[in-house]
């Protein structure tokens, strides 16, 4: 049994959700694990992390405009010094959550065939990203 | 230390919560790891897995009525080619997560006394649904 | 490869977000394991876990603002033989989530700069809240 951990970086053209699979395939290829535990954690409080269907772009679409629905942007947030998409973007990222994990079973990910693992940048402007990734297995 | 795997299979009846707790306790028993890690990972983008409540049926109406209010069917989505309650499937999706870690102590999962699995169906109709599970420990 | 479990207790003084990390921090420590991860779950249906802004407390004010926007207190519920507070507490539980990992790399957290861990309250009486944690790695 052995672990494999590493500090990943991702560039955001700010809001939406970028298609990370591909990324954490490969680097989970290359750790040389097949049977084990893959965990994945967003070290922002304004992005998140989300698995959700890899098909149809309006549903990105669809769940981008139900977020600003449920945590719209607007001038009632007492913390509105970093702007106004801030405050949002920090609820945003609580709904949808921080951390993930994998099965990986038979050298790959045990996701479902529609499923893509997805980094959400909730704020306007283009920022760097990490994620912290782990593996444990053998 | 070592490792079990698995895709646990299980029918719904369509919307609603069903307690899955029984299921993984018994997968759990046979793996003969009584101090480690369980994970579950719902292999799906409209039905998700949460932990609540075991006692009062009362919660779990309450909570599909709540998310019919957050993420409510109609005909204001992009994507509606899989019907209209299949967006807001994604999206309760999205709300309670697809997976799920819990340690296990002493043979059994340290859950609280009120707590249970739920595979959540957010689709209408009954469905065919995988769960990847992964156990490490000794 | 080793692990750890234990079962960790916090006195909550009603609603709010308690900052657990430091707890969890000095737990981490005096296990000896320095590479890693780390499960945390809640044990309880009416409080839950999250990771968040550690700075600026106003993002704690809005956090709670927003969730008694998007799950109010009031007579709607079927569920209320324990209070008007409780059901609520249910669906923000429900909505934060109640597991969280976090990879352990370097002998810490591999969390982001202005991340912290909290124990959501979300109950308005005092609770005595369990925190069932565990710990695999070297």
């Amino acid at each position: 049994m052995r672990q494999a951990t590493s500090i990943l970086s991702f560039d955001t053209p700010g809001r939406g959700f970028i298609d990370i699979t591909g990324s954490i395939a490969g680097w989970l290829r290359q750790s040389g694990i097949g049977e084990g535990l893959l965990t994945l954690l967003c070290r922002h409080t304004s992005a998140s992390l989300l698995i959700q269907e890899n098909a149809a772009r309006e549903v990105r679409q669809d769940l981008a405009a139900w977020l600003d629905r449920l945590a719209p942007e607007g001038n009632h947030y007492a913390h509105d010094d970093e702007g106004p998409d801030d405050m949002p973007a920090h609820l945003r990222a609580i709904l949808t959550g921080v951390t993930l994990q994998v099965p990986v079973i038979g050298g790959r990910m045990a996701l479902g065939t529609w499923q893509a693992i997805y980094l959400a940048e909730h704020r306007r402007a283009p920022h760097h990203r990490q994620i912290a990734v782990h593996l444990i297995g053998e």
